[in-house]
């Protein structure tokens, strides 16, 4: 008899992004007149930039012709590009990391679900609170989470992120085999600093853990203190895999490449307390179910590293950046206490009250959608986030309508 | 402690492709002045049809404009190109498939390695021998493979496509609950007929099992009594998951577009016994862990479906059954007993003595390079699979140095 896998039954069912649709629809069919601004999406707006578009065309060109047509990718990505990320994103700032250790993806969500199989059922996972909900819904669908109580998961450890520790949560007391983290970071806006990712990278080291960074927003840091890469940390090529994409950066949500960081020198262990490097485990992953990503798309990824591509790619993250700045700004002259927006493209707002009733207000009296912060973890109720994906008109439209709702309130 | 999954360390290193390079590097080596021409890879090599290159670059211009540009696609595809799937590959062939049955991936390669998360660890797996090695190598990674032994894995049931049963297993007397099929077959070009298929929906029926049919060659049939979809038996859709591709069909190997279509009314069991329905369950799987096929590809792939595309791909696809019909001739007025080649792109070939012995014949004699047999299973040995996919002129000149070669033996 063919079985499922039980445990996708312990998957709490995410209603966060539907619910939303449902309450603003509702709201639209009530009030057909009223115009909405949606700041409550994580996805990109501007388009696609020049030098991409080019480079992707061209590509696309040779794909159709004998000479130069292309098939089968390797599984890792085309050596052009997983040179230039190697030269650029990590050569560039200081930081040694081979061609060889770069595997080029569809996305960071893929990498971030699939990395897991690499390792033991049994291991212990730690996790943010509030989270990205692809790392532990793939953790849930391995067996790991444990049974589901009061909307957290019984095996899980929550690294919770709070105001009080400048939602950067230290590492815990007890051993954890597996840590997300994520910065900057998604829901939240924060950003650690290298003092806090060198205390994680302490604790791993000292646990024989591995930390999955989630380094998909690092673009919109400006501070060159902050750190872009874990790999800026002494001894963090051992104990971390960071993933990157660009989705973001580069305008890439529907053009789909990203990849993943495996160190040679990154280890996990065996039954008998070896060491087994993960970058082959992860090639031999890789090749048995993945054909690698579409050609043009490699071609276009490689046209962000060209002097056209990095000022374009730049002009359309500082142009979201001004938006958080305007959001954080404005948001702050309300009176909320705002984190994030400097250095990301997410503000996440303390509103002192329920995230849905905060919602429902912003919905009903401003015409604007923000996601409510309790969809995230436990650790979002009282806040929602605010994205700054969305052209400057509208935001500026949408905060001159929260002033007026809020002020008037 | 992080600990790896130790199931990785079960797997058999696949060196069948590094050494077929190896042999060829070193025969090149050793006599520079020899042309080799390669008939072992499965890669195709016309290129992309021109209504695909217009739709794509079409698509990657809307990419590059703020009025037209796309951010994330839905997990499960565009319903444009789902749409065009559920009318011209099933309804205009008199089988009933929803567009919402159907999940655009980047490969089939994906889909069959990764469909196997939804069930539960301990089911019975059943594959072809000879077979493409993503099935078994992606079971053993989930831990359902057991001890290797003998280049095959305890746990696995094999079924053994011979000579005797035209490379065409019949169901096994034992249980099993979840069945890899692949028709035409890759790599012994087979192509099972209705009555064959009837017998294993037949057999899922009664035993409660699952079929994953694997279909991305069925391009190349042209008997229309040979069924291209497994939903043309009645029944199918209750207990059949079919992966199709744009790879072979339309040379998009470079390119990667594909699908699997899971049908409504197909279900696995729980633990209770009661069923469950694998369409909810799959698309919460690609909703956690995958964000989505590129939007230009998929434009891509809708082209396809253009009367200009449909004229296109037939060409290309009747250009790689000339090879394979050249190839079958001359092979068999050789005294060869060939099977496949004729609707696949795949030919099998009985050379009556060791698959790499006949390898190295061909290659030191010829400088023609085929793929051994044995590298696909116990049931390869003493067999070689030839591909069509190369350039007819090649083809050509192969056949005439493999017939000069063998005939003076």
């Amino acid at each position: 008899m063919i079985r499922v896998n039980e445990h996708f039954s312990a998957l709490q069912p995410s209603y966060l992004f539907s619910d939303i649709s449902k309450r603003v629809a509702a709201f639209q069919a009530a009030h057909p007149e009223r115009e909405i601004i949606r700041l409550g999406i994580g996805d990109v707006t501007q388009p696609l930039p020049a030098a991409c578009v080019k480079a992707f065309r061209a590509a696309v060109d040779e794909m159709g012709r004998a000479e130069t047509f292309r098939g089968y990718p390797p599984y890792e990505g085309l050596d052009f590009l997983r040179e230039k990320i190697a030269e650029h994103d990590f050569g560039a700032r200081g930081i040694r990391i081979g061609a060889d250790e770069i595997f080029i993806s569809d996305g960071a969500k893929s990498d971030t679900a699939n990395i897991q199989e690499l390792f033991a059922p049994n291991i212990r996972v730690a996790v943010p609170d509030p989270v990205y909900p692809v790392y532990v819904d793939s953790q849930v669908m391995a067996g790991r989470g444990g049974a589901p109580q009061d909307g957290r998961y019984a095996e899980l450890v929550y690294l919770e992120s709070t105001k009080e520790n400048g939602f950067v949560p230290a590492p815990p007391n007890e051993s954890v085999d597996l840590i997300y983290l994520c910065f900057p970071n998604n829901p939240t806006g924060a950003v650690a600093t290298k003092a806090e990712l060198r205390a994680w990278v302490h604790y791993a080291h000292e646990r024989k853990a591995l930390i999955l960074f989630d380094a998909a927003y690092e673009a919109f840091i400006r501070d060159p203190e902050l750190p872009r890469s874990i790999y800026e940390i002494p001894g963090a090529t051992e104990v971390a895999i960071e993933c990157r994409s660009f989705s973001k950066t580069a305008g890439f949500t529907g053009t789909r490449c990203a990849y993943a960081v495996i160190p040679h020198t990154c280890m996990a262990y065996n039954s008998s307390g070896s060491q087994e490097a993960l970058n082959p485990l992860w090639y031999r992953r890789q090749s048995t179910k993945f054909n690698g990503v579409s050609y043009p798309v490699q071609r276009a990824a490689e046209a962000v590293y060209t002097p056209e591509g990095q000022s374009q790619v730049r002009r359309i993250n500082d142009y979201y950046l001004r938006n958080a700045e305007l959001i954080r700004r404005e948001m702050t002259a309300l009176g909320f206490s705002v984190s994030g927006g400097e250095h990301s493209p997410y503000l996440w707002v303390d509103v002192k009250m329920d995230s849905w009733s905060f919602f429902d207000l912003l919905l009903t009296r401003a015409g604007v959608v923000c996601t409510p912060g309790s969809g995230f973890g436990r650790c979002g109720q009282g806040f929602v986030r605010i994205s700054s994906f969305n052209d400057f008109e509208n935001t500026e439209r949408a905060m001159q309508r929260v002033r007026q709702a809020l002020e008037k309130k």
